[in-house]
């Protein structure tokens, strides 16, 4: 397949960053996989990317990443071949010849893991994926909740152990199932999905994140170099709000199910002097809260970022005594149907809270 | 393929008990299964079997049977169909034709799993099996103890979940991963493995244990309709020993990892009065020591059976106040090398314990 347009080292640059952003303080830290990324494109490979609408309806496309818990795999380094041969598996299973790879999570390194199966399968991804930010459990995402098939799935290990998910009754059976072969596998496997055809993708896609990862991480990178605050520009561009500036006092954090829960308590400064913000994740951020008042919920976004230099920062690495800067970003449309909040909703993830869309500033406002 | 010959109903209740018999207190009760094989042939279905030096070299083989914790499946019901489906769920992935089946496990409802398949699939079951016995974890047979392929191997559940495993280092790692998506099907499941040749079953398969299980059964069943008593009979025929003879008088349970292990007490009665054997277990009886002195280990076999009607009793069926003999049995020969012993000995439970054969009366020595 034709692609669009191909990656260049400083589009993954950008691209981590902005994935980092986008992965609301989950996703795994894309920055090992970027390296592999870049080492790829030493060597000579190319990665191409094609414009969600320009794929061909019957193409067989397929979401691959990884799954497990963003602690783990700070430390347990990808072998970097084991997306592909995730893909090759569900190829061989199928019998179909995958033409397009595409993320099923832009937010954090599932951003960049289809990169390197795509640089080394010599396949376009797509300019989209299929949550626009990070979520922490397989079924949610637009892929599967607008009814694409969820089997059958591969998971591969760093030990080429793969498990393929033949006939699966829905997404919650693949997360239950998938989940327990990853904590087997060492809290880390890559996956990839069933094959899906160009028009299904066209039909249940957030589309072109990719780019927006990219002109987010290129936005904060350039207004660092004019030694601008990158924040007005950033808050602007993804039309999203100041939740909250403040000094993290407290950090929580336990691993159950194979996933990093835990909460981080933020003292205000400046115009948030005497308030507290609390934070509570499940690898991603879910839900803030100021005092007794929610704030922001899932599937809104909720970003911590460093005061000074707008770098994220992921749950894992919160601690004591940072600066930071809380953003709030509006959900992209496609999670915020009454379909979509029955999966990545607060009710979701076991909280009594209806979910509300995020108050951006009237001038923010599409058309505002 | 030709059958050699056809199970009737009262090969079926033969059957049943033998293999409790060598279930050595776990393997699963075959009791419900053992309906599902009787309503199969009233419906005129028929269950072929076929002795395994009558196998073609390339015929497709494939094991199947169950995997899980005894105690749950008594209360979890299987549905009938899993087991032949995990056989096509194989067939479909390898595009090969599965000729015959057979049974990993001869001990306990693994006996008569296989006999499921045949019924609905129209294939016939060799006679043999992997362990001569019952085992609790999947890399404890002669298959995989002398070297046959390990993947791709199927799970299938209760709602036709269906996982297949198909690459996998080793049989420990099939058994690890497995052993995960077992527990979340809800601690029971049907497996295929990979398909062997005939040639292979000749090789590595436990023979004619399918004929045993009836034959001992039989024994039993016959001695009670002639008011005599069954254990002179059946210890002689299986070249066994009493251990003990006593009154249980303390059971624990525990359910770990997806297993059921415990202990059970025995107080000596007649010649054993005065003394305590203690049985230690893992699904299936491993270790029995009378005092701090070890009598028997595995891979040998030790069956508590109710001491007046040779009834074997599974370890989740043992109660304070059971009269019972406890019988030692020899481990097929297969299961007593040295390449055996590292998966199937006392140190692979975890004993700091070598194994010694278990020492039967002279007058039941091979020869003797």
């Amino acid at each position: 397949m034709q692609a669009d347009w191909y990656l260049t080292q400083a589009d993954l640059d950008a691209i981590e960053l902005g994935a980092n952003v986008l992965g609301t303080g989950g996703g795994g830290n894309p920055y090992t996989t970027k390296l592999y990324a870049r080492e790829l494109l030493k060597q000579g490979k190319s990665i191409g990317v094609v414009d969600p609408l320009n794929l061909p309806d019957d193409a067989a496309v397929v979401a691959v990443g990884g799954m497990g818990a963003p602690t783990v795999s700070i430390e347990r380094i990808v072998r970097g071949d084991e997306f592909l041969e995730a893909v090759r598996a569900v190829e061989r299973h199928t019998g179909r010849t995958v033409e397009a790879l595409i993320s099923k999570e832009i937010g954090g390194s599932n951003s960049m893991r289809p990169l390197l199966a795509a640089a080394l399968g010599g396949l376009p991804v797509v300019d989209g994926d299929g949550m626009g930010r990070a979520f922490p459990e397989l079924q949610m995402c637009t892929f599967f909740i607008y009814g694409l098939p969820v089997a059958p799935a591969a998971l591969c290990d760093v030990r080429h152990n793969i498990v393929l998910f033949d006939q699966v009754l829905d997404a919650f059976w693949l997360e239950r199932l998938a989940r327990a072969v990853t904590i087997q596998m060492g809290c880390h496997a890559a996956y990839a999905m069933a094959p899906w055809s160009g028009a299904q993708i066209k039909r249940t896609a957030v589309r072109r994140t990719l780019t927006q990862a990219r002109d987010i991480g290129r936005a904060i990178l350039e207004a660092r170099q004019r030694q601008q605050d990158p924040l007005p520009g950033l808050i602007a561009s993804l039309r999203g709000t100041v939740l909250f500036y403040g000094k993290i006092i407290d950090v929580s954090r336990w691993i159950t199910g194979g996933f990093a829960r835990g909460q981080v308590i933020i003292e205000g400064l400046d115009e948030h002097r005497g308030r507290q913000l609390r934070i509570e994740f499940q690898n991603e951020n879910l839900m803030a809260r100021d005092g007794d008042a929610v704030v922001c919920t899932v599937p809104d976004l909720i970003c911590i970022l460093d005061r000074d230099t707008a770098t994220p920062i992921n749950t894992e690495l919160l601690r004591y005594g940072f600066r930071v800067v809380v953003l709030g970003l509006p959900a992209p449309a496609p999670l915020v149907t009454a379909e979509a909040l029955r999966v990545v909703g607060p009710e979701a993830f076991g909280y009594d809270v209806a979910y509300r869309p995020l108050r951006a500033p009237p001038d923010l406002l599409p058309g505002g």
